[in-house]
C-alpha cells in the first residue's frame, strides 16, 4: 500500500474487499459519526430499533426490484462470507445418501467442493484443472447429472479472471456463488434455486453475505441443523435471528440506492462494467508481446482482468510502480501470481482509463526486457 | 429513535449494538473516507495487504496485553456473533457420548444450551428459572459435575441485568460467554478454557466476535468439522481463513488503543464502569417506591441496569420521554419488558449522571401514579 500523498489521486483495483463508490463512502462516513436525524452512530444503532427494521426492509425491497426477484424467493443477510455458505448449502440441500455436482472452475469453487465433502457426497461435474483454468464450460454444455441434488458453480472466478456469460445449463436445481459479480450486471435469477454473494466486491464491506433462496429449498430442509446454520430459521426471523452486521447492511443499502438512483439499474451497471473491462483489455491487446494472459476468448471476466508481464520480476516491478502511481491492489492472487486489475462497481470508467494508460506506459518502458529475457518469457507463459 | 435536533445532546443507552467512545467513532469515520496515509477507504482495504496484517497483529497484541493473556491461548476474530459460538463450542468440545453442563442464568444462556443440544448431550447445571432469574449462583457454589466435558456460563446476562462478580467455581474446563461485559473490567482468563464475545457491546460494531481459546482445547478437536466452523483452522490461518470483517476489526483496534491510552487499562475501565452503575442505581434507590427491580443484591450487572416503573404504561411513557430528552435505547428486552439502561464502555460518567437526573425527574413527576394505581403496582412486581 502506498504512503499517503495529498496531491496524488488513489485508485483501488483490489480484488476484494474492493473499491466502493465515493458517494456511498461519503454517506457511510457521515453515518459513523451520526446517522442523520437520529442522534446515534450507525455503529451503535440497535438492530431491534424500528429504524433498523426499516433499513432492512428497504434493503430487501431495493434488492428485489434491482434483481427482479420473484416473490417465491427470500432475501437473507447473513455472516460468515462465501466460506460459511460452502457449508450451509450442503447442510440445507444435500440429504444423506444423495450427491451434489460441483463445477470446479477455479480456486474458490475447488474450495467450495472441498468444504461440501464434510457434509455429503460430492461429484466434480466439470474440472477446469484439466485445461489449467483457462476457460469455463461452454454455454451449450449441460452440466452435471440428473441424479444430483443440485449443481453448484460460481458465476465469476475471481482468482483466474473467468466469468460465465450466462447461467449455465443443468437438469437439476442450481446454486450460484455470485460473490464476485453480484449486482454488477443483470442476473437471470429464475434459473437458480439459491444465489449467495458476500458483499465485499460490489456492494459493501466484508462482513455481510446476501442469500437469495427459493421457497422450495427452504421447504426441503433436513432436520438437526442448528438454527444459526439453517436458512429457514434466518428466513423466519427475517435476518434478525441474532444481531446482524448493522453497519455492513447499511452500506449495502447505500450501494443499492446508488445503483438505482445514480447508475440507473443493473443493465446500465453492466454496460459501464463491460466498457471498463474493454478499456483495460484494449490496452493489454496493444501489447500482446508484452502482456500475456491465460484466459480463452469468450470467458474473460469483466470484474477481474488477469494477466502477466514477461517475467515474474516485471510483475513485481509493475505492482510497485503502479502503487507509486496510486493504482493500488494490482497483484495477482497468491496462489497464481501474475497481475490482476479488479473493476468492481465502485471503480469508475476514469479509473479504468488510468489503468489502461499505466499499462501502456509500463509496457513502453519495459518492452526491451522482453527481448533481453525472451527465453524466460517463453517458459513463463 | 428520536428525530434529530441539532441543539440536543443524544446519549445512547442501547443494550447492543451499543455506544462506542466518541474518539473511536471519530477515527473510524475518518478511515471510512480514507485510512490515513493509504489512499483507500478501510472498507476497500484488502485483507491480504500488509497493512491489514499489521492491524490484526496489533489488535491481538493489545488484546493480550490488556487481558494479560497467557501464551497458551490463541486470539481469534470470527463472524456469526455469540450465536454461532453456541454451535462452535460444542462442535469443538463436546465429543459423542460426553455431556456438557450449562448454567442457565438468563435468556441468552438458555439459548446457548438449546443450541448445544443440536450437537450433543446437555445438562442444565443451574437453572435461574427456578428463582425468576433474580440471581446467579453464589460465589462459593461449585457448578456442574465432574464428568462434564465443560461448563458453560455467561459472565453477564444482558436481558436480566445479572452479572457474576468473579469467575464461578467448577471442577471441569469452563467456557465463558463474555459478550456483554468483555473488556469492561479485568477478567481472570486463566480460569477459563475458552472465552467468546461479540464486539457490539463494549469494543466495536456488530459483525466480529473475539474468541480466546486455550491451546489444549484446539488439540482435542474432533474430526469431521468443516474448517469454517473449526477453531483450529481459524487459529492456523491466524484469523484469515476467509475474508474477515476488516472494518469491524479495525474499530476493535481503535477501541483497544482507546482503552490503553485514554482509559489506562481494564482496572481503570472497571472502576469507571462501577461508578457509572452506582450513579444510576443511586437514583433508583432514591425512589424505591416508584422504581422496582428483580435483581437480588450482589448480582446486579454494572453493564445493564434493569428496572420497572409501577406500571407497564409508565414504562412506555418513560421510554418515550427519555427518547425526547435524548436518552436513547432505555426499553427492556422484548422477552421481559420493563426498562434497561446499558452502560457499556462507550457510555460516559456524564451520560450516567444524565440518566440519573432523568430517573429522578421522571419519578418526581409521576410518583402520584404509584398511589392512584397501587393495586396494579403490587401485582406487577
Amino acid at each position: 500500500m502506498a504512503q499517503g500523498d495529498k496531491s496524488k489521486c488513489f485508485r483501488n483495483f483490489s480484488a476484494g474487499p474492493g473499491a466502493l463508490p465515493r458517494a456511498v463512502l461519503e454517506e457511510a462516513q457521515q453515518a459513523v459519526s451520526e446517522l442523520p436525524g437520529t442522534g446515534v452512530s450507525i455503529l451503535g444503532l440497535s438492530h431491534r430499533s424500528r429504524l433498523f427494521r426499516n433499513m432492512l426492509d428497504e434493503t430487501e425491497e431495493r434488492m428485489r426490484r434491482l434483481v427482479g426477484l420473484p416473490r417465491d424467493y427470500q432475501v437473507l443477510f447473513l455472516q460468515g462470507g462465501g466460506t460459511l455458505q460452502f457449508s450451509m448449502v450442503p447442510m440445507a440441500m444435500l440429504p444423506a445418501g444423495a450427491v451434489a455436482d460441483y463445477v470446479v472452475g477455479g480456486y474458490w469453487t475447488r474450495k467450495a467442493a472441498d468444504a461440501a465433502r464434510h457434509h455429503g457426497n460430492v461429484r466434480v461435474a466439470w474440472d477446469g484443472g484439466d485445461c489449467g483454468f483457462r476457460r469455463l464450460p461452454k454455454a451449450d454444455e449441460v452440466l452435471g447429472k440428473a441424479d444430483a441434488a443440485y449443481l453448484h458453480y460460481a458465476s465469476n472466478e475471481t482468482v483466474e479472471g473467468l466469468q460465465f456469460r450466462s447461467v449455465p445449463r443443468a437438469s437439476v436445481p442450481m446454486v450460484c456463488d455470485a460473490s464476485s459479480d453480484f449486482l454488477s450486471a443483470p442476473l437471470d435469477v429464475r434459473e437458480l434455486s439459491l444465489v449467495y454473494a458476500h458483499a465485499q466486491k460490489n456492494i459493501g464491506p466484508a462482513g455481510v453475505t446476501v442469500v437469495l433462496v427459493r421457497d422450495e429449498v427452504l421447504a426441503q430442509r433436513p432436520s438437526g441443523i442448528p438454527p444459526v446454520l439453517d436458512y429457514r430459521a434466518h428466513a423466519e426471523a427475517r435476518s434478525l435471528l441474532h444481531t446482524p452486521p448493522v453497519f455492513s447492511i447499511y452500506v449495502v443499502l447505500l450501494s443499492l440506492r446508488w445503483l438505482e438512483a445514480a447508475v440507473g439499474g443493473l443493465a446500465a451497471m453492466g454496460r459501464i462494467n463491460t466498457k471498463k473491462a474493454d478499456v483495460v483489455r484494449s490496452a493489454l491487446r496493444n501489447f500482446t508481446h508484452f502482456y500475456k494472459h491465460d484466459v480463452e476468448a469468450g470467458f474473460e471476466s469483466i470484474m477481474n482482468v488477469t494477466f502477466r508481464c514477461p517475467t515474474p520480476k516485471l510483475d513485481a516491478l509493475f505492482v510497485a510502480r503502479a502503487d507509486q502511481a496510486g493504482l493500488l491492489g494490482t497483484e495477482g492472487h497468491r496462489s497464481r501470481g501474475g497481475l490482476r486489475i479488479s473493476l468492481y462497481n465502485g471503480v469508475t470508467l476514469d479509473d479504468a482509463h488510468a489503468a489502461a494508460a499505466f499499462l501502456e506506459e509500463f509496457a513502453h518502458e519495459h518492452r526491451s526486457a522482453r527481448i533481453v529475457r525472451s527465453a524466460e518469457f517463453v517458459t513463463s507463459t
